[in-house]
């Protein structure tokens, strides 16, 4: 696996023997044998290789290029550090040797490593997803209005910006993941499906969750923001018909050129940052400072290193940050730390009322309406 | 649509009616009303609205940002122009209304809008396919070889790269499509599938698409380099671990601080190119004026603006080159011209035959084995 690419796959057989085992006189020598070019073609020398059995006797063995996000992901998520040139072996039987949170979680999402969700929660949550919902998808923007009604008092997400956002989002990707299932099981039980059916509504299936997993965290990043008293523009034009996802404190503020530069902030928003940071840099000439709100866990040393080169600053839940090396600190920032940077900045006597943004949707709009569960 | 995101999607119920049709004395108003606010959340003045009714009396409705690639794209494949502010209306009834060529089979199936293939054709090749790998997929190294064979005469690779590189493509891409249908068909006869089930096994589906299509552009341009005696390193390592698809005329010659800088070229390689070419940038330090050969027709002019801003030209076979407007041919250049410019800078005096590379496969290995069909 590589940081670039969606991971490469394929079947194989593995054989694990001593090769002299008809040699009793000599110690053993075991050796792994496996039918096919496959990992030949792909890994180079220093990769990280894991070798992972599974229930029901299948052996998962994954390469992830040297260096790279993928690699400190897998390192988290088995809970092992490197051991230069040695083998670390370690027991995952039941679900207490492996911690599921956010970041967990999320990596086992992007390794196409379905995570569990306990069949007596969804059973709750399905009842009352058909009540609100009738299990139909509703927008994301309404999703993640309901997500943050339901939760209401469960969380502080003015105290606690980094712990409501990681709530909300994990709430909703739970919600989302019911609701999805739903559909699966719906057009599964139709039968006489083809091939290009097949591909047809799985493609679907695997982009709506990229496309909403961005929308939601876009949303509740949004409506944090305007609890905050946060102003701000959506998806503003800076130049080259460029939107980056905020500008703060206003994009007339931004095209104002008697407007101090050291007091304008880019926010750009992507779940997954590991191969795609680099498009943030093009999207606000003005700003050389750029900021990126990502979910992503365990980002490479040698990414981070680049992102601070190219004066990149990443914006993570405390949660997140937690995944990062304590060397990577610097090129970090929570989401509690970035209100702080915005609202401070907004107080610019440069900021005159001219200059305040018109929000899209009515301020305070996102926390109005408390509703019973 | 963005270019920079999966394609956003949501089902929703269309009424086109006529407001007045109820006021004899009025002339009509016709309104589109749809039941989602999913375009309102999405689109913007200035955007390019398709709106394609299908067989079945759906309709396909598609919006895209404007000045994307997508936009372009989405231009070519219904043959039409913008006629800045007016409608465009366009029959397309059969199957000679749309030419199926590379590039707009290119452009359906980055939409997840399947592209035909003939029935009889597909027969024929599953029989041919059954026979040779009992239908089972090989690795993308072994596929590809086996395409070129099959091939054999009816390509001229040394006389026409770029038409060869095509037929390659083309053909492998049936080829596989072929192969991953009657997996697809298998796991649909096995029945008693659950929802996770669906999601893992279309998930490897979808990855091993891409993956596969990404190494089988490699390996067919490395073919041809080797049949066009061109010296290169593949995926070597420049510097802070990061390793180009290509590096010519060797990787020695980059490390080597006194070989002439505009005697080494880099190539990048990625068959969709429109949201990930700024990763090329970063991969070669020495070397300002990069490469990167793609299949992906009509990149838009904002984006080809902007890589000859950062020093990058396209490289795309002929074919793909005819998707562009004019007014880009001077970011881009084709594989035939790409051989030239590469065999012409390795005849430099300081390509000394201690940095000649040694090959990961013999030269001339892939042409080596003709086979009658």
């Amino acid at each position: 696996m590589t940081d670039e690419d969606d991971p490469q796959t394929a079947k194989a057989s593995l054989t694990w023997y001593d090769s002299r085992a008809n040699q009793p006189h000599r110690s053993a020598e075991f050796r792994l044998y496996y039918t096919t070019d496959f990992i030949q073609e792909h890994a180079q020398a220093g990769d990280m290789l894991f070798v992972a059995t599974r229930e029901g006797g299948s052996v998962l063995v994954i390469v992830a290029v040297a260096g790279s996000t993928t690699e400190s992901q897998l390192l988290h998520l088995f809970g092992v550090a490197v051991d230069e040139g040695r083998v670390t072996k370690k027991l995952i039987a039941g679900a207490d040797d492996i911690v599921l949170n956010a970041a967990t979680t999320y990596i086992l999402d992007n390794l196409g490593i379905a995570s569990v969700v306990s069949p007596t929660e969804t059973e709750s949550i399905r009842d009352m997803l058909s009540r609100e919902f009738n299990l139909i998808m509703p927008t994301t923007k309404v999703f993640s209005d309901f997500v943050r009604r339901y939760l209401g008092k469960e969380v502080s997400p003015l105290d606690d910006p980094d712990a409501a956002l990681m709530k909300y989002w994990q709430t909703e990707t739970l919600f989302f993941k019911t609701i999805e299932k739903v559909g699966i099981e719906q057009w599964l039980s139709e039968g006489n499906k083809t091939a290009e059916d097949f591909l047809k509504f799985s493609l679907s299936i695997h982009q709506t969750r990229k496309s909403r997993a961005g929308d939601a965290f876009e949303n509740h990043v949004e409506a944090l923001f305007q609890m905050h008293d946060v102003y701000y523009s959506r998806q503003p034009i800076t130049e080259h018909n460029n939107k980056p996802d905020f500008i703060f404190p206003s994009i007339n503020a931004y095209h104002d050129a008697t407007f101090p530069v050291d007091t304008l902030t880019m926010l750009a928003m992507k779940t997954t940052a590991k191969d795609r940071w680099r498009q943030a840099l093009a999207e606000a000439e003005r700003i050389n400072k750029k900021h990126l709100a990502t979910l992503e866990p365990s980002i490479s040393v040698k990414q981070t290193t680049q992102m601070q080169a190219r004066n990149l600053t990443l914006v993570v839940p405390t949660e997140i940050k937690a995944t990062y090396k304590p060397e990577q600190h610097s090129a970090l920032m929570t989401l509690t730390e970035f209100i702080q940077l915005v609202k401070e900045r907004q107080k610019s006597e440069f900021f005159t009322p001219n200059l305040i943004p018109i929000p899209a949707v009515p301020k305070k709009a996102a926390i109005s309406k408390p509703r019973k569960k």
